[in-house]
């Protein structure tokens, strides 16, 4: 194991600067944090794990973890003060790692459930959409412009490793993203107000695209458009809507699992 | 109108302190921000509004909000620095109202849809947790010990007003409120991952409790041992477990929607 005593190391200062989607961008590379996220990089792709940074005063505990390393990975023994510098969390963990971006996957590999973002700007939600398709049984998700960075901290911290498991796709144009599937025979799916009562629908066909709209303005008119379904979630209290999150999961799990 | 220039206001340092929870259990009032939490607190419950405060140069945009406060409630034209010294939040929209905290229920006033938080420790979940229940046609909820309080102003700002909407009941011991409920021939529901698969149940009666765990520890065995019904979400992906908002949302929507 290598060592590393001083948060001036360059290594160190590119893991930190892992913070800014730019940097991100221009490196490939994202930052896990803590054991669990660390756990999910090793176990979903070992290979792409590039770094691993391991508190000295605790390396007996993550010792299990380390052994799962490959081969490739440069592991670095680092004092608590050189890993909070690279922490976005007040009490780190005491491991962390720097991870290759996974590759985003083509349109036509996101399998047959595919959830849509366009413009969802929170990356908590981002990160639990993610984790939610991955446990639903949806098989791909498309970002588009707009949306937050599903390698944002907080967004990794919300998805619980999914972000390993799920299919991503990058497409610029949420509506010419919806209109690409349905030529693919996907009913796309729409959440909107003047909708049909969701729970009163007949079957969707085995192809389904669920798109989800921006927290504050919902969907544009022009993913409306793409769509070949629109529904409403009934309401039944006083509330008027549903966080973006609450109501994707309630749309994956009725569609994989009622049809 | 009346006007106050100064931080130092009692009345303005009372508002303030709102934002901890032993203020807001010794005077029995909290606080809401914007122009949202205002407008649900003054149609909901307005003689519980005791107080509004608007930034005075916006005054003209929040006066039809202005409009529908009640004779009882005193209205104070504030800067914006005065505004900003009671705010949570980073760029106040400039209305905050001081309001009387929502009397808690009985547990026979809650109705025949309830969900039973046990140790929701996450403020954001407890508000999003009842927003969802609002909308989903819960009828009741019951916070017990190590809940976050729903007064707290991240619950606020999750609720979007719900908090007005669907009866409190506050229990100390959450077993004990669900043998409670199960007496009086609630069905309990708990999630239990070897638990029935929940997509595959017989009809539910028509009274339903649903418990909701703590977010890393889960249910307490006693909880569970209250239940009536333990029943699992399908987790189809790679993904352990679900936000426990969200895994609340996809039960609340299927028990009302689906019997």
């Amino acid at each position: 194991m290598n060592t590393i005593t001083s948060t001036k190391n360059p290594l160190i200062q590119t893991a930190k600067g892992l913070q800014s989607k730019a940097a991100r961008d221009a490196s490939g590379l994202f930052l896990c944090e803590g054991e669990h996220m660390v756990s999910e990089a090793l176990r979903a792709a070992p290979q792409s794990v590039a770094a691993l940074f391991v508190d000295d005063t605790k390396a007996e505990r993550f010792a299990p973890l380390l052994l799962q390393a490959p081969a490739s990975a440069a592991v670095y023994a680092v004092p608590p003060h050189v890993l909070a510098a690279l922490s976005q969390v007040k009490t780190p963990q005491g491991v962390a790692a720097m991870v290759q971006t996974p590759p985003m996957a083509a349109l036509a590999a996101l399998g047959p459930r595919v959830v849509l973002l366009e413009a969802v700007q929170d990356p908590g939600n981002v990160g639990t959409i993610l984790r939610t398709a991955d446990a639903a049984g949806f098989t791909g998700c498309i970002l588009t412009d707009g949306c937050a960075d599903p390698l944002n901290p907080k967004a990794l911290r919300a998805n619980m490793g999914s972000v390993f498991r799920v299919p991503l796709h990058w497409a610029a144009d949420a509506p010419a993203a919806a209109r690409a599937l349905a030529a693919q025979g996907y009913a796309v799916v729409a959440s909107a107000l003047n909708g049909d009562d969701f729970y009163a629908r007949p079957p969707l066909p085995p192809k389904v695209c669920l798109l989800v709209g921006n927290e504050g303005a919902g969907l544009s008119d022009a993913a409306k458009a793409a769509a070949t379904h629109m529904y409403r979630l009934p309401m039944r209290g006083g509330a008027e809507s549903l966080n973006a999150a609450v109501a994707a999961a309630v749309f994956m799990y009725e569609i994989v699992n009622r049809g």
